[in-house]
Parts: structure tokens; sequence; C-alpha cells
């Protein structure tokens, strides 16, 4: 797939945290940092769906490397979407703007399931992997790039509901109804995405993460019966056969589950910002690397503000085995030089504490 | 207001268990129970919006009385709405049939406060008051009735955002660009919630819950400094004006705010079905009654799955102080039977534990 050799890696800063190494300084990178919030990313969406633009890989390349060109974040995330899968599992998915993802004939009963085709991920998928080799290629080894999948449960819960929901209501009342075919749709899932990511770290990623974004919504013993497992097969897969790629998990709202999901193969933990940092990294300690966790919201203050936010969170989360994120993704409305003012903190202030 | 003696209280369970006082069996009853799962509501409604539906206390009564016919439920709760104060301060508030509540004209920005005006509660709530009346009357002694209301929080997020939302990102970039205007916001809701509230109780509300429901949108700091304070000048306010009265919280996703809810004005706490009833009762301890949290989507399974997921939450909270409740709201989805199924374990159950 890759046949050139790709460029040394010059800023292994995410690596070496992902893995507790010692880093001068606290690595830092932004969930949706390619998006809607820069107008250059409006100006190559010009023309193109969704979907079009993450089926084309000079487009992909192109988003994927913008927000590098700004700021410097320690790492590069490709543009995708987590619905390619259920899209390469045969249901549609389009992106409806202002309303977000839309799935029109979501899975109404266990009769659905036959709905679902198994597709060999390597021609399903080849435009996302096309994508990963250009931009490694095209990053030129300034940073390292971050693939990543969908956890199963999310992933169901966007194929039932047909789109966000609140609670997910109907997903959760097949995991009470139909305990079996929900089993049976995780595991189908689960096995895609380890193809998935199999297929994306041998195209050029350096760092997955996946995406259980709904865990949110489950009480603790179902996502402890019905998501977790799945991770923990995702990560012992990927850790097997890639044992070089760190890998890590942000289960969204899943606040119960930190001591489980450090107790897995996972080399870093994302907390959202509901999170406080001093209890994580009790509950964690130094069996993990934590990702984490600016409510995405603080971007809106003064860059003062900003700043003294950031202090927090790096005298929270600790020097060690952490990198520093939002706890949840950049929002259309935040300005640009507001996400700068948040790297540049995370540099300044984590040198300072480390020189300290 | 109310003229006419109240009927004597027969069955007091949830006072007593709100006050930590020894109780034979549990009591129980079920957010959202008088709602459109059950088929004599969508009779009551026909031909009524739902906002008509709130001002009339004829309807009002007969919704709120409904589930106390069908269940050995042990308290009723008035038929209402939470955005009922955002409209009396002004704003226009519909329920769209599959969508939810919409504020057509929410709060775009800090010039838009001075479209919102105070009211005289007792004026323009009247219905309100009268319905609690005529239903306390109706109720005949059964059962005590729960009088509510949002919290400040809560409101100012559906007033920004204008309905609901997955996580109020306009509302909570309002904390952080407009601090000044968003504590105004708070503190012009909190005077209206205690004057609600307190006419609430001067009609014949029995007991009072406050529902936070977007809290866990929060970040604790942000839970802490915008919306803690207000929840505790309200059940501050009530505490000594009627301090015979027990107050409830329900801070929906707040999971890191449990001590200082505890330590708040509050008898008892509301928890979320993502919350772990014995982690939840190990920060508590006995200040407070806990109450909750079978997840919603249990009452989907098998009677005999409910029936074990009661037993087992009971074992989780304990028999004292003890409240029981379903984790959110029922759903339109849910069969009346199998609430039935979950009110009766509720019942068996912890009367065996007790005299075990």
């Amino acid at each position: 797939m890759a046949s050139k050799p790709f460029p040394v890696l010059e800023n292994d800063l995410l690596l070496r945290a992902a893995r507790g190494e010692e880093v001068p300084h606290t690595p830092v990178w932004m969930m949706r940092q390619a998006g809607r919030y820069l107008p250059e990313y409006h100006t190559v969406r010009e023309g193109h769906t969704f979907f079009e633009t993450c089926r084309s890989p000079d487009l992909v390349t192109e988003i994927t490397i913008q927000p590098t060109r700004r700021f410097p974040i320690d790492a590069a995330i490709i543009f995708s979407d987590i619905l390619v899968i259920p899209q390469a599992m045969g249901l549609e998915v389009q992106m409806v703007p202002g309303r977000g993802p839309v799935l029109p004939e979501p899975l109404a009963g266990p009769a659905d399931l036959k709905r679902l085709i198994k597709t060999d991920v390597s021609e399903s998928l080849h435009y996302v992997f096309e994508a990963i080799t250009q931009t490694r290629h095209a990053l030129d080894g300034r940073v390292p790039l971050i693939g990543f999948a969908g956890a199963p449960w999310t992933l169901m819960a966007y194929m039932i509901e047909g789109g966000g929901s609140k609670s997910c209501d109907k997903a959760r009342a097949w995991l009470f109804a139909e305990p079996g075919p929900s089993q049976k749709l995780l595991d189908d899932i689960t096995e895609m995405v380890i193809a998935y990511l199999s297929r994306q770290i041998e195209a050029g990623a350096q760092f997955i993460q996946i995406f259980d974004s709904w865990a949110g919504v489950l009480a603790p013993e179902q996502f402890a019966r019905y998501s977790l497992p799945t991770l923990r097969r995702i990560a012992a897969a990927l850790r097997s056969d890639y044992p070089e790629i760190p890998l890590a998990v942000f289960a969204r709202g899943a606040h119960y589950a930190l001591e489980d999901l450090a107790d897995s193969a996972f080399d870093v933990v994302s907390i959202d910002w509901t999170v406080d940092p001093v209890a994580a990294r009790r509950i964690v300690g130094d069996r993990v690397t934590l990702q984490g966790n600016l409510d995405p919201a603080t971007l809106f203050a003064s860059p003062d503000v900003i700043r003294r936010a950031v202090r927090s969170m790096i005298d929270a989360f600790g020097a060690n085995r952490y990198i520093a994120n939002l706890g949840h993704g950049m929002l259309p409305a935040h300005r640009p030089e507001h996400a700068g003012v948040f790297v540049d903190a995370v540099h300044e202030i984590s040198s300072t504490t480390k020189a300290a």
C-alpha cells in the first residue's frame, strides 16, 4: 500500500507521551481541529458534499493538514467520519448541514440486520487508506498522523437511532429487549472496526483513537456488558498485530469506566470536560496516559481566561503521562485565534512546569 | 388559596423516606409517570395542545391522577412542564410533537435580556396553582402530591438554545463569553423559581423537586459557579419558609456534584442511571435520601429481568434513606404493564429486605 518509504518523524511527542516517556513539553492537538471553524476548510469544501469530500484523498489531505499550518499542534488527525463503517455495511448516511448525520433507513428491529452486508474494507473504504498514505507523505514527518474509528456501541446507536440523539433511547431499548441480536450486531461491527483500523495502520496511521461518543448514555452495567468487551477486543487485536502503535480510547460520558479502561490494552484514555482530572488521575494512576479535557466552550472566553484554564488543567493532570486536548470537539463558532491561544498556552505553561 | 382543608394524608411513605424516617417498604414513583405511554393520557389530550392542557386545571388533575389508578405508586406529580417559567418571563414556547419543546425566538445575546419580563407568578402561572389545589383535593389523601420546577441553569439553557440540545453549546458559550449577563439571567430566573415553588407549596404541593436536566453538560467548575449557588438559594429559601416540605434535586449528569448537593439544604438527591448507587451512597452517606435510578430502558426487558434489576438496585441503595424511581423519565414506547412490574417489584422486594 505504502510503496514509497514515509518521511522520518520529527515531532514524536504525541507517541512518547502516549507510551509514558519523558517529553520536554506536553503535546497538544484538538478533536475536530480540521473543520468548520476554519475559513480555509469551507473554501476546500465548496461544491462537495461532506461524504464526497471524505472520498477524495486530495481534499482529505488538504483539510487534514490545514490546522497544522495555523497552529504548532503536535498531531494531525485524518479528516473523515465514524459513520463510514455503517456506510460500508450497507446503510445510507447523509450529512445534513445544520443537523448532522442522518440515516434515512435506520435499523427498525432485528429483522433489519439482514440488510447489513459484510464488505472487505480494503475495497469498501479504500479511499480512507489512500488518503492516509497521501496525507502522511504530505505531512513530511512534521507531526504524527492519527487514524480513528467509532466504537461498536456508538455505531450501533447511530444505526438504530438514525442520527444523533440525546439519550439513544431506541438503541438502549434494543439492549434490553433484544440482547441476542444486539450482541450479534456489536460483534459484526467489532470485526469491521478491527479490519478498518488495521488497514489504517498499514496505510500509515501512527496513533489510533476509538471514539465511543455515546458511551455516556449507558448504565455502568450495560457499558461493561456491551461496550467494554468490544473495545477490549479491538485494542487486543491491534496491540497484538501492531505493538508499536499507541491506542487511545475516548468513551465520552463514561465517567464510571475509567478504572476498566485503564485496565484494557489502551495506552491513552481520553476524558471529557465533565470529569475532574485529579479524580481521573487518582483512578488510573500511571497505568495509562490521560488525554483531555478543556471544556471547548472555554475558547469563547478571553485569551487571559483561556490561559488560566490551561494552567489549571495542566496542574490538575500533572506533567507526566498527559496529552492536552479539549474535552470534546472544536465548535463551528470558535475563532481560530482562540485555538491558537490554547495551543500556545499548553506549550508555554507545560515547558515552564517541566523546567520547574 | 386553599380555602377548604385538604384531606388527611394516608400514605406518607414518600415524605417519611425523604426525612430519613423508617418505612415498612421503599416508596416508589416514576418521573413522567403521567404521560404518553398511557393510552388514557392520549384520550384526555385529544383536541388540546400540550400547553392548553397544562393551563386547564381539570385536564391536569385527571392526567396527574391517571397513573395512581393503574399502579400502587406512592406519589403523584403535578402534570406540567418546566418551560412555563420561560413563558411567564415572556418567551414563546411551543411543544412540537415528535421533536419536543421549541422556543422560536431564543435569546441570541445579552441584548435580548431586555425582552424578558418580570411577572407576578400568582397571576402569570395561576393555572398551575389552581391545578395543584384541585388535584390535591381529588387525590383525597391517598398519596402526596409533588410539585416541581426547572433549575435556573436548565431554564437558561432552553432559553438560549431554543429547545433541547445535545450539549448546550450556545448556552455554555454564554457562561464563558458573557459571564455578567449570564449571572444576571440566572439570578432573575432563580427569583422566579423561588416565587413559583413557594406558591406551589401554598397551593398544596407536599414535596418539591427541582430538575436540573442539563447540569451534565457543565464542567464541574461551571456547575459549582453557575448552577449550584442557584440551587442552594432556592433550597434555603424554601427550607426557611416551609420547613416541613421535603426538597429534592435531580441534577442529571452531574455525577461530580453529589458531595456538594448532599451538603446543600436538600433532603433528597436524585441520581440518573449512569451513577453507581453504591458509589453515590459512599459519597453522601446518610446525610440525604437518595432517589433513583433504574435505567428506563430496563422496562423494555421481560418482567423477570425487570425484577432482577430492581433487586440489584434496592441492594445497592440500601433499605434506608431511599426512594425508588427511574434514572430518567418514562418513555412513550413503554408498556404500562412493565411500569406495573417495576412498582410491584419495588414494594415486594423492599418489604422482604426490610423484614429480613
